[in-house]
């Protein structure tokens, strides 16, 4: 169950109405990689971890919840900059008279040569936010990645919080209302915490490579096509040496596919005979020990 | 801010498996009148009201956190639907074995052969809900209304629970589980009280009709057009009479709209030397009496 | 069957080209609440009514068959904001000229300028109306509420003329053009005339209270929980004394839900003895007397 | 302006109820090529023809009224397919006991194992069609190609009435309900008249290749590219001798792009010089007689 | 199997960055006639003519993989016209400082007062392009139009190709950056070669009217309604003589539907007796000469 | 420049038609973790390297060309589990029988018994696959994250490549083919090789934590909030001692957000004087040693 506290996680000031830099902020309100989408994201994930895994229950929904938190203060930070009150202004009038801009000749005019912001603001969501992104494209359940393996969904989380936190700093750049910037930091500061819980959690899973269950099949697996050729082909620890495979094993580099591969014994015999079920054995034990994700010194 | 406690609003017992009923209780979870919907439409709307009227907030952000709570019971109920476990019972192991159905060769045989069952459960989601709805299409921001005036948000929410009522209606045709029975009737009866709180909250409003704030012009407002002829077109207090119009005012009825309407006065003499600005005068004082949405004895 | 006249249902007039304005305009075309989602709203609604309450249908294609007529309205004006024509000019080439505004170097370089007018009119739609809202989201089926049980879809219906109305009220700030006030003041109170013949025909209906067929659980129907804590709970005739409910019940007020609700008999003693179906009586007669919409004076 | 006459276009007979039947048919109620596009993109279209060319604007309203008129029918049909009706039976209740397959305990067993059927007729749409496709996934305004210029939506046209015709085709494979293939064959039939007229209408515009204004650049034009190497690259009259140019002009074919064409003249001097403004001449002139589209004997 | 050279197809050069040409671009990148729409079509329909028509399988396989490349084109195009780099300068950080716009305060100020730039640039792409259209609405596969036909898919194509072609077209208006012209020359052009390899395509299949396998049903396909009364009806090719049918057929015309038509035989009298099955016969040999879609001189 | 290869990049075998097992495949051609996303995601992402990150271009467009060779391996098999026909087998016929389950009566019967096939393969698809789900949702560009930065865009890739490994791991559930069964083994298993490609070429990044350019504020960074109370909160390394930080930074724990945090001077005395602009200094330096995503023995 759920419970609301009418304070916000952290204050949220506006110095001036922007709605143009209101539009941009859209993105962390409804767009995909936004608030909305995180919390429903460790949200949904949670449901099959509730019995299971309990500890990681916990962790997911203390991270939901705190997005769902983020997700407040962002629509307020929205509505402000829409109507230009702080948080801490008193206003009393029954009817909705958002958007002081609209309220003169001049701000109407204004407001009409601009709108470039968000024209839902002006015609459908009268001074508060959109459940949508900067574009005015509705929010997707696409969004969501929940897949029922903590291998896999604290993975997803990371590349998740990731890509929140560098849409927090791309706004970052588009404003220079100093409550507004105080309130980004605090946000896109907590994307780089959540990061780090995922990361600690995934580590304490003890198998935790590849996602999932089943183990790859060693005929494909340390193997790297070079599938765009021309001037530039770049060998790297991505597909020669050692890169990130466990000792004794060493990428295979496919040169040429269309000669080297196409139609060779690698191609085609794959081995009925060796794995009639086509069926590659399941990871029972934990095969390689695994430092991930962390940033020690 | 949100806190989640760990208990749910109320218990959720189902007593067996039924991936199939579980499909069509995703409409719940990630419908266009589902929890979530329903959640984030009220939240939405909160944010203009947090300054402007906070008696009106209290009011939507207690019932947007109690769908919330609402969608995670609904979250839970699918998940045990898919994986047959009670909300009581102990289960330990860290690996998802989800969907015990699918554990035996019979009972993998028998989810293929009712593939009728969200495929999305069986391909993507691991065992746990889907944001999307009964037939997998992802939940929108589009679902959610959201317009910054109270009698335009509160007339909006009339509808969504008239819609989540109607939808747990027909979802209780479909399941013979008792645990799960007792469940939807409790949420279901949620949706009717809410409807109350919505409707009590409209009739406080000291001017709510017409919704919004500018009356219609007295030139197109009480008349009623016959657009679909043929046999069997009907009069009735829609298009005849006082209808629910104050006293004084009675419906006009155009019965046939291309020889009565079309290149009359009455289409083309609209007034522009009796309202040069061609804009009605603004509602200021409450002009009727209105005994709205009461359910009284 | 439809047929078509070439009359539009009420005259078009624009004064002048405003590409921005269009782009606004689109809202009423393609958008969540425009004439394309009433028009299919109350068409999908009829199917059911035909055979099992031919009056409502009557009705139902009276109302649709006019939205689609002010449908082709929006997008006359919209065209003609984009191309500057009114609807008595004569032009007579073959090939689309559109957008004059274009057509000379100046007016080329000021449109450019201007993206912020939907970028679909400049690179798709060549001068016409795009079947999307002012962001440029494709209109959604998911737009249409149409649940085959007449209390539940008129008040769909209620909640959407409500939606249009204030659209239509919003965007009436944006223009000063007296053609364009004109008939948006049209359209604007023909959504108060359906919101009066849908309200009209709701208080018709035998029992319309709850929505649908099955009464609520009285266990859980006048209970109200006090889910966003903090200063400022408020009470009101939505969660204190009789409210909209009958003579003789009550709100209950549930006032910190953790510690009274969650564990006690109120949540878990939910008589599975007292109905063991788990399931409520069907609502045989008419329980209250129902003023309903009305605005009576 | 549309009027509505309450007779459907064509009698729409079904013999027995078949939800899954009715599943299907949603694919031209509210897919893709459905009927609902069609009368969406013919209507979209015709507003910019209404002053510039009222022949066509003619021809597009006549067809798009018509599709409205099918898709009323197939909206008939799917209402029918679902509760058993015939058009001519009579039924007064004003309750909506949809789906008889429901009503007793045998046929919801029976409904439930399928829930094959659509599961938004079960758990959404109450007996009525949904707006979405045979999938559940919504209309979308996507689907509507309107572009402004009549060589452009004429070619998307017959498009269009080509796919509607092949779902039609398709889905007379899963019924044998007489009355049901009867219905489809007039519809299917509809199609190919609707591409015959568009066919007529394109033969008559006076310049109708290539589509739009501005002639192909004589460089690129009549050239082929071999894209897609390995056994079996065939040369056809897509691609050698005069295929469908003009007299003179005959297919030049680039066996080998890597080696023939990167790098090279023909892809880099590409004339500046000779045309320094970057722009292909407008097409002025008829340039080529066009037998288009045509089904002479 | 696809290899990539890393050289594009053809030289694209940009003298100045232009985020809001860029914007506009979009709509050939992830737009609804765009590049990614083109390619995935072609290459969707080609999987069931791999093995039955091996001939049309290489030229699908063939323009599917070009306009693949030219998605890459795009797609440069778009990020060079964000940050201003030309195709043939050195640039080496690591780190992305892209949108030199907005890399001082200058730039910054008057990127932001540009929001009409697609905010998705801003807030979320990093200076790439994003997979949408111009008004940032995601790709959408139901872009694709694929249904298993030859005749049905090659006029598909003949439509993709046209809309592909106007774009282009209109793109042109509204840039004066010389490289940008010639590079959108070449790639419109391209769209009119590729329109005739499709029609010449269309031209070698033995039967190809009406598309798919089943004939018309005579008692309905010769016939135009004249849905659209009113001022302006009129007769042309399209609904009077023979317009594109076989020697010996002619429309009828039905000028009054409501009258003509509603309640006729020609409506009801639909000829069980003479079809009983309601299936019109299968279209077994050529039936009329079919010059289709040639640009003969 | 792309250019295809007639041979699959591995041979696909389908023993028997398998309608409802290409209905789950369709998750990964037009799913949110298929083929075609991982493709375009790389893609996309590439072209902001080009020049700046020669090395990652390369590696990005080896494995979006490798993503695309899959995506035709998917559809290929889609093709084959629809139609029943071996890659090896010879088949002649111009017209598409596709689906010879369909093509007897028995067999017609029992595709229509099991509508729990992809209804768009009936209706629509015509015997090859659709750009969309398993439960025919249509492929949308909201899958694909590109967002400019590689620290960003390869943890992107790390958890989208984590996604599509348990997708294939789940499809190989509800198979018993050896021939589709190899496949998928090779497809699943190129998603691990993929991903430790990504995760080689993340560790080779000078500085990669956090993801993007500014570093966290440290007043709001190692700091975790217990959101969701309840029995069974939780202490681990993802809120208590060292964690993933570096050396000398510790998580701190607020328990009693509602009590410890909201009010305090850790939330509201955030200090402007010490940081005025209100701007975390960027990260110049590379402060972390950072051991990431490798799976060494």
């Amino acid at each position: 169950m759920f419970i609301h506290n009418k304070d916000l996680q952290f204050e949220v000031r506006v110095d001036r109405p922007d709605p143009r830099f209101a539009t941009l902020l859209q993105e962390q309100f409804g767009g995909a990689n936004g608030e909305l989408k995180a919390a429903m994201q460790y949200f949904t994930q949670a449901f099959v971890l509730r019995r299971k895994n309990p500890k990681m229950y916990d962790l997911f929904m203390d991270i939901a919840t705190e997005e769902l938190s983020h997700l407040e203060m962002v629509g307020s930070m929205i509505t402000m900059l829409l109507d230009g009150l702080n948080d801490d202004l008193k206003m009393a009038n029954e009817r909705c008279d958002w958007m002081p801009l609209v309220a003169t000749a001049d701000g109407k005019e204004q407001a009409v040569h601009q709108v470039a912001v968000n024209p839902l603001f002006l015609a459908l969501s009268g001074g508060g936010p959109d459940v949508g992104n900067s574009a005015g494209t509705p929010w997707s359940g696409a969004y969501v990645n929940a897949n029922g393996d903590p291998t896999v969904d604290l993975r997803s989380n990371l590349g998740a919080e990731t890509r929140a936190k560098i849409v927090y700093e791309y706004l970052k750049q588009f404003t220079d209302d100093p409550g507004v910037q105080e309130t980004l930091t605090f946000l896109m500061t907590r994307e780089v915490a959540h990061y780090q819980q995922f990361t600690a959690a995934l580590n304490e899973l003890p198998v935790n490579f590849p996602p999932g269950a089943l183990a790859g099949d060693d005929r494909f697996q340390n193997l790297a096509f070079n599938m765009s050729n021309g001037a530039g082909s770049v060998r790297g620890p991505w597909n020669e040496g050692q890169g990130p495979w466990p000792q004794g094993m060493e990428w295979k580099y496919v040169e040429a596919p269309t000669e080297q591969w196409l139609g060779t014994d690698s191609r085609e015999n794959h081995g009925v005979d060796t794995n009639p079920q086509g069926e590659p054995e399941v990871r029972g034990t934990k095969p390689f020990t695994h430092e991930h994700h962390t940033a020690t010194n």
